[in-house]
């Protein structure tokens, strides 16, 4: 083959399709539950919805280039800023909240690295226009309930809950000036990776005390309680708290508390969320975040949207795909044919494919032989594409109006009237749109 | 807003997404039944796959472009070179033949004109790997069959049916010289659009003399078995007539006579037909092509592919869904929610997001008011969403164990045990998969 496909991006045969479906369609069922629907944007927007906000050096990381009519363009990155676009272009008519979910296909210019991708597929579920925390705690339980709904379960991954909020106002009350916040908090996310020593390191180098250094490292070991206890003196610090007290009610009255892990070590590198964060990440000693997101509630606004509180997370299909093939969670292949109608003789073709046609009405998935090899061989075929039966039509068939039947996996064999057969299939208006990728 | 999405590509708003999901379900409903199994490729393809074959020429209508490791690049245009390049890297492992199906996003960089789209979605069906006519008229039936499992029947379109290689010796045997009977065919093509005297114009330029336009005219117009009268005497029109009335016999066996109509005035621009070719059209005055195909056994090769014989069609979504809305086949929008779940005071807050909770367990669809508004503003929020059931839990209910229910649509109100709703709602293991997209 003279080409192949580009670094970093995947062929989808059919064994890989069905992984994908499966994830898909799983995303899709979950959110429909929780009463979100579905939107979508162009693959392909105008640079600037990229840079407006967050300037040129994110460019760097964009499947970006200059079209034919001169315009900067990229392959979309995130969703976010296209939903800011669409939702601004209706913000008055739409009401609030608004819950919509999509799954883009989305593309980074990674340097290629084995393994690495340049493509990938992702749940996006947002709330607009609401500022309470159940928003919060809906937008959790769904992305845990994803995860459930694949069979993953507490002992597999945990949603990490933080709250840049309150990290923030705690790294103030800590000694933190304000102008070095931002630089604070981006020390913070790293030094899980770093570790504590370059934690300490950083945090002198933005000219913190040893006793404000201190109580830094201590902040994120600090249950709620204790912060409580030791900060409660801060009326905006208590009211971050209460808030997150709440989220934690609300998740235990679902029954997923122990999903959910209050954890100040996460901050996420993001600088545009505003309250809570979270990120779900698997339980093993690989430590492999599964998705993450959080409230945003000035980003609307600042993308050149509406002003609108939000909060939002994306989850991708790669780490979850790796993820089930090592639980073991990947369903085996369902039947790909129902019938597989066989012709004995040349004449019986034209029978064959109408039955073949009837069964298809009927809602089933049916297949035939093209050319009409022998039996053994059509028989063989049936095999071959999966079929969970083989329906025979022979001379005496044909006659006498009935099929010859063997079921694939038992082998058991019948026979009976053609009518028969077709009014134990569901007749079509009993079955007008049966699900799509199920038999 | 500062930034609009690009000229040509589409924003799906939940409204239009649910048409656009309505048509690629749909698609991919029929293909399943046909025993058809999906793949995709990657949108962004080596620019080499579209230029190998069909040389420079392309690359004016194709969206591409030079990324930054240098690449030249394309948005894939068509399916057919990816399907070429995935088939021939596992060619001998694939039992034949192959029937694919994909539903891609396709791109074309068309001069911007009044709702002329860069961008469609195309279901493309093939069958690799087989000769026998059967498989053509399998292919045809499948695309008369995505027509009418969207409501559509045999007043509304129909495939006209014409052979690539039938036209080609017909020519030659009216006189047109092997080295012109490439830009015969164009011609005979582009006549529909421009007329008669136009074609006897292009014919004359060809050489052509008065008595050989007359026939090549005349060819347009005979029926099967009319030209096998007049051309029998050639074997291999005789062999190329038997194989399109086997063609249409099978369409017949399949009660879809009415659905096909010969007609050699069609012949497909496109160079890479060797058979049968067909396209659905419109029957309304407007004459608009909604898909088109045909056997193509020499591209895969040509392409570096494998050397197999070869047929398909691709089918776009832009003409279909005109013509749903056009004749009202487009279905309502289906109720987004099942249950709103209203709580009297904030007391009964986690009570309500518990039993959401337990509800969409069950497969249902479930949403609530995150900030507790009043019962009647929460009322109207289940009926802004389209809720078919409101469910109210008050002090009383959350003390007896009950909830109220209202139908959002007749009015009628209830009492129930909550045991006895959760009951009623399938349970977690009776509806481990419902259908996406369906309530």
């Amino acid at each position: 083959m003279k080409s192949s496909s580009l670094p970093g991006f995947r062929d989808f045969y059919p064994e890989e399709f069905r992984l994908r479906q499966h994830i898909l369609s799983g995303w899709r069922e979950v959110a429909r539950r929780y009463g979100f629907i579905e939107y979508d944007g162009p693959p392909l927007e105008p640079l600037e919805l990229y840079t407006a906000k967050s300037g040129d050096e994110i460019v760097e990381q964009l499947y970006s280039f200059t079209d034919k009519g001169g315009r900067a363009v990229a392959l979309r990155p995130e969703m976010t800023p296209t939903l800011a676009r669409m939702v601004g272009g209706r913000a008055q008519s739409l009401p609030k909240p608004i819950k919509w979910f999509s799954v883009p296909q989305l593309f980074r210019y990674e340097r290629p690295q084995r393994g690495r991708l340049r493509e990938h597929f992702q749940l996006n579920m947002d709330i607009v226009g609401e500022t309470d925390v159940a928003a919060e705690a809906e937008l959790v339980a769904a992305a845990v309930d994803v995860l459930r709904h694949f069979g993953l379960d507490e002992t597999d991954f945990v949603a990490r809950v933080s709250d840049r909020r309150l990290v923030s106002l705690l790294l103030r009350e800590a000694g933190v000036e304000d102008d070095r916040l931002r630089e604070a908090i981006s020390a913070l996310d790293r030094s899980e990776r770093q570790g504590d020593d370059w934690l300490v390191d950083r945090l002198t180098a933005l000219g913190l005390g040893e006793r404000a250094i201190e109580r830094v490292l201590g902040i994120r070991e600090r249950s709620l309680a204790e912060l409580a206890r030791e900060y409660g003196g801060s009326d905006e610090i208590s009211d971050a708290i209460g808030r997150l007290q709440d989220f934690f009610r609300l998740m235990d009255a679902q029954g997923l508390a122990d999903y959910v892990a209050f954890d100040l070590r996460l901050v996420r590198g993001l600088a545009y969320y505003t309250g809570l964060v979270f990120e779900l990440w698997e339980r093993s000693g690989r430590l492999r975040a599964i998705c993450g997101g959080g409230r945003y509630d000035g980003l609307l606004a600042a993308l050149g949207g509406p002003d609108l509180p939000a909060l939002g997370f994306g989850l991708g299909d790669v780490v979850l795909g790796e993820l089930l093939k090592e639980k073991g969670l990947v369903p085996e292949a369902s039947e790909r044919v129902d019938d597989f109608v066989i012709f004995v003789t040349a004449e019986q073709r034209p029978a064959a494919i109408r039955l073949a046609r009837q069964l298809r009405e009927r809602g089933r998935s049916a297949a035939f032989d093209y050319r009409g090899r022998t039996v053994g061989r059509q028989f063989r075929a049936a095999d071959q594409v999966g079929a969970s039966r083989a329906i025979v039509i022979g001379p005496e068939e044909e006659r006498d109006g009935t099929v010859s039947l063997r079921d694939m996996e038992t082998g058991a064999e019948g026979h009976v009237p053609l009518t028969d057969l077709l009014t134990e299939a569901a007749p079509p208006d009993a079955h007008p749109e049966p699900p799509p990728q199920e038999a």
